[in-house]
């Protein structure tokens, strides 16, 4: 038989799959709904003028183009070939390219729906996307992401809201995560304070990475990025502040006394943690310093979400942009949003044992005929069971008791109704518990009545 | 400002129509998951080697194929350029394409995990599929299918059990429809006894048309396809069969009383009665001698549904074919399944006014606050809300009340619980009642009692 494959770096999801990835989106989507959230849909195609240029070069070469339809070649000369101007070639291929994530397509619905769109706009969207990236253990070039966001609004209320989100997620999913937050701002204000102010990605880039490699080995690369050693000493103490929350921003407000971005920062983070105030969280939020991510586009709050109990980096991120649809054009639309990444989540949940024990949580019983009479009866019994909301299989060949029985183990479909020629006679089944082993006799009222599964 | 848009062919889905896309397909789901059914994914891109070929030359065109990653010109050469084979330099240039359908990928999926499959495998898939169709009104690049198909079991069971989901759907729909059932052998059988069996394919496009076009016209394209006179004359009281289903099989024993094969059909479609037959359908089963669709690979019974009250041509089909991974070299495999056109149904429930007037379903109540204090008023009732299961939203800037009231009203959200200076100190909100413009004054713990939405 011929060898059949998907390509690398994709995957199919079996059943069992299935049951565990929609309780992940379900749980996720209830929540983002509970919070007021509205869901929309982007095609899976953008026109690449919408999608290039915006994930850097980089990102660029990993989308994945659609070859034009009809007569691809048209415009593709001879010349273009012997130069071999790949994205020069690759542009007149192809118009149009797979989404890279939800983000810019959500600029992009903005801009193009703003006339109609109410704000502010509180948008979710739980999509796949593709990239062309080489595939790796946890990383795929299909994966899903659930994104929230609210744009439309630069209300600090709404960071508060996406850490509640964030807290009930992950108490509903059962997975002890630390919450970290930050303020692109407060960052600012330090590269400023030390003199640094243009080398705040190199800056940031190297503090990020002490939690993995330490100090000593972060103020080495700082040096090593050319950032003065009078500097480095300067933010020795900022990177070890330790203590409360409060301890830190109340340290935080002496150290960024001269810099009026970063105390804005300071009070961003402070009101955040004022009207969460009277809050239980299941989950810790701590204001981490040392967080800088997605520093080219957030320009407010930064948010990171690790697990407790597993290493597998953030299963959760994102952070305030002031600008989401400036790259199409329209100005002044501030927005915040995060992430979840459901491959991961899906990681962590295997990983620490924690998916609901529920196989084939729809199918509480399947019945086992031996002729055509049988699978009559067993249709009228399994409607009635429908009607009562509850599902049901009919094994369709009327096949030897043990393939049958080993069919509905196989499925984990926790009882089986037998009906055999007594059975039938009797217009009754013989339900078997597949847990137990238990049988009893029972009629279609008895049936009916029963609680399965 | 620059214009944004989408590739021709595929669609935005606003907060509104995923709405009432969810209830569609959340309604589709649930009757497949209460009859055993279970779900699957596929990715998006398959190897062109899984898909081409499997949809005729025309389907092959339609493919949208993606560009390889990297230097996709390599093995191009300027002769191929020069020799404009477009489809020989596609295959070079791309090796994997988007999903055309589901049951491909379903034929292949089968085949790849067939080790792990627990036969006979019940499962359905609600994916995207794309093809580089030219758009029209109703007919789109990107669109939805709804598939639900059994696979290793030739029990007409299955059939009777797609008959009932298809009268499930439909009923919690409240889309009256007629479903329609033939067989393939019944249809073999009538041209083998008036003597052009090789002309299967030519009598059956045609008498497919019969109530489109009417009796003469099928007889003149019979004729126009170099069908002779007498066996079109043979043909003819075929086609006009009337009466209940029972008159048709009884009349059709007698026609096809020297065809081995159209009893078998006669036989199939009785036993598929006779099995439905103390069932209460809501919608009528009707055996039509005319339909004769997907001839190419239906083997058994042939299904099609159609909506009463709105012309839009089938918007369910399907039907048994003995062989869906032959072409992927596992033989013997019997199958059976339908597909539920998701835009077509959402298009006859728009005509008809059908979908549930709950526009945004899950924001049951908004906030409107006046100052960072009434938010963290707020956000404590919120969360009450919340653990008690309500879906509620906090308008997150402290606006002018007739923009807030703006909002909600445009959102739909039933109660707003306005928190002003004076609510605040009475730790009470002002509940306004959006429809009737109703207004009371409510403690928290009288919030939480009441049943909103």
């Amino acid at each position: 038989m011929q060898k059949h494959s998907i390509p690398k770096g994709t995957r199919d999801f079996t059943p069992q799959e299935m049951v565990n990835r929609n309780y992940i989106f379900d749980t996720i989507k209830a929540v983002f709904q509970l919070f007021g959230y509205q869901q929309i849909e982007t095609p899976a195609m953008e026109n690449l003028s919408t999608l290039l240029g915006k994930y850097g070069e980089e990102g660029d070469k990993l989308l994945f183009r659609i070859l034009n339809s009809g007569n691809f070649l048209s415009g593709v000369s001879g010349e273009d070939i012997s130069e071999g101007n790949l994205l020069k070639i690759s542009s007149k291929l192809c118009e149009k390219g797979l989404r890279y994530d939800l983000t810019v397509p959500f600029a992009r619905f903005v801009v193009q729906h703003r006339e109609k769109i109410v704000f502010p706009f509180k948008r979710f969207q739980i999509q796949p996307v593709w990239r062309a990236d080489r595939p790796q253990r946890g990383r795929y070039r299909e994966f899903y992401q659930c994104d929230v966001d609210v744009v439309g609004s630069d209300s600090l209320l709404n960071e508060v809201e996406l850490l509640q989100i964030i807290d009930e997620v992950y108490r509903r999913l059962k997975i002890k995560v630390v919450i970290k937050i930050n303020n692109r701002k407060i960052l600012s204000g330090i590269t400023e304070i030390v003199g640094q102010k243009d080398k705040i990605i190199d800056i940031t880039v190297a503090i990020d990475k002490m939690e993995k490699i330490g100090l000593d080995k972060v103020k080495e690369e700082l040096i090593n990025k050319g950032i003065d050693s009078a500097a480095v000493e300067k933010l020795q103490p900022i990177l070890l502040l330790e203590g409360t929350n409060s301890d830190k921003l109340r340290d935080l407000r002496t150290i960024l006394k001269n810099s009026q971005t970063g105390l804005k920062g300071v009070d961003e983070i402070q009101t955040i943690l004022y009207l969460l105030d009277n809050h239980q969280f299941a989950m810790p939020v701590e204001l981490s310093l040392v967080l800088a991510r997605g520093l080219n586009y957030y320009t407010g709050t930064i948010f990171e979400v690790q697990a407790q109990d597993v290493e597998i980096g953030s299963i959760t991120g994102g952070g305030r942009y002031d600008n989401l649809t400036g790259i199409f054009g329209l100005d002044g639309v501030s927005g915040v949003g995060i992430s979840f990444g459901a491959d991961r989540i899906y990681d962590v949940l295997s990983q620490l044992n924690l998916f609901p024990a529920t196989a084939d949580t729809q199918t509480k019983i399947m019945f086992a005929c031996f002729s055509e009479e049988g699978q009559r009866f067993a249709l009228s019994l399994a409607s009635a069971l429908r009607s009562a909301g509850t599902g049901c299989a009919i094994f369709p060949d009327t096949a030897k008791m043990k393939k049958q029985m080993s069919y509905a183990n196989d499925r984990q479909i926790p009882f089986v109704a037998i009906i055999g020629e007594d059975e039938l006679l009797q217009q009754k089944v013989t339900l078997k518990n597949m847990k137990t082993g238990e049988q009893q006799l029972v009629t279609k009222g008895e049936l009916l009545l029963l609680k399965l599964g």
